[in-house]
């Protein structure tokens, strides 16, 4: 099966594969000198490699063709959430979303809030598998978290989105949202957002929306808005 | 928050609530007799119920009313899903789709499985308590897991779908499936199906889909199904 290494370490004609990459392709795949691999780099860019060096610690691969804008797309999905009691939960967000599609990705602190803190390493290190996973180049930024009152006042995407439980007078996002956008949607907590935050986000240009009828958990109401935005996108 | 009580044992006018509900009622929630609470009977049925005894062995609820088709819907959704390796990723699939909604689950065993046998019992149980979290009163039905070629042949659902990567030549099942209708959707194993399980589905009437451009992991497959097959039925 097809499989992507990732790295940062990008120069003009070589890439240098961290050690845990290098790890296991060279003893848990039994790579050598001279096999290919696919590197991705998290911004976007999949390069075709050959291996120079076997050398865990400084495996050195050279750079034989380049696709700068690999799975690029003209949306941009973010997702600003409650983190849930659960942090296996939240973990399990971060993968999900990769898996989907995501931007973005911010934490919030609200009136509500089971979870004051994130792992953000954690998370950052399930993000680079699930992406790595699901054969994409592209490394969503994730942000630590932040009171809701901060990330309504310096968030700049074009559509915002506030989903909460309002007796289903809310329009549902798919019927909301226009394709080929720039989004964000705020996910509240499992005791939903106050009234304060809800009319706060209101003056931000956050417009109310509803992800339809069922009770959801805070992180599958996560990953339904990113699936819906996704699918709003879809050929 | 608003919570939901399970139990089977339905009788005329009252209710015997099981041990480990009536200990989670009594104790944990410290409900006193004469207290009212929701019970869903995994059918569609929801009954207001007020406690008689507090009994932990044998807590009886008197019926106060009944609503026999709670959030009915005219849509009926089946997934068949090839477990993936990691049974957490089967629970999770289970929690999930509950949440989302679905009426009924097959496990298949498929040419390229990783799994042969799943644990029914407990994953009957995360189901319940998906259930009941998310609240609703309809338990889907689980079924144990079955080769693909027995499951082709009996499945009686009106709309079948099989779901597999073929270069974008799929239509997308958003576009594929009618609204208010029976839907079965295969989900195959991360090596996807085989190109005969392919073809021998198609002789029984399962059309070719896609979920999108995504690879998914197999249980993210199976959710993607559920949730926009709910989507298209969403008012």
């Amino acid at each position: 099966m097809e499989q992507f290494f990732y790295s940062t370490q990008i120069y003009d004609n070589f890439i240098i594969l961290p050690e845990d990459e290098a790890l296991h392709a060279l003893k848990v795949l039994r790579k050598n000198t001279g096999d290919m691999i696919t590197v991705v780099d998290g911004k976007g860019g999949l390069y075709e490699t050959r291996i120079e060096s076997e050398n865990i610690q400084s495996c050195r691969l050279n750079i034989i063709s380049i696709d700068k804008e690999f799975g690029h797309q003209n949306y941009y999905i973010h997702i600003a959430i409650t983190p849930p009691k659960s942090h296996d939960r939240v973990e399990w967000f971060v993968e999900k979303a990769v898996e989907i599609g995501v931007q973005e990705i911010s934490f919030i602190h609200t009136d509500h809030s089971e979870r004051k803190n994130i792992k953000l390493k954690r998370i950052e290190k399930r993000a680079v598998s699930s992406m790595k996973q699901s054969l994409k180049a592209f490394l969503p930024k994730i942000n630590d978290i932040v009171p809701l009152k901060n990330l309504i006042k310096i968030c700049s995407n074009d559509e915002k989105y506030i989903g909460y439980l309002n007796k289903g007078k809310n329009n549902h996002l798919i019927q909301s949202a226009t394709p080929k956008s720039d989004y964000c949607m705020l996910i509240g907590p499992e005791g939903d957002f106050s009234s304060s935050e809800i009319n706060e986000s209101q003056k931000f240009g956050f417009k109310p929306v509803s992800l339809g009828d069922n009770r959801l958990r805070t992180e599958t109401a996560g990953l339904a808005a990113c699936h819906i935005l996704n699918l709003l996108n879809a050929k």
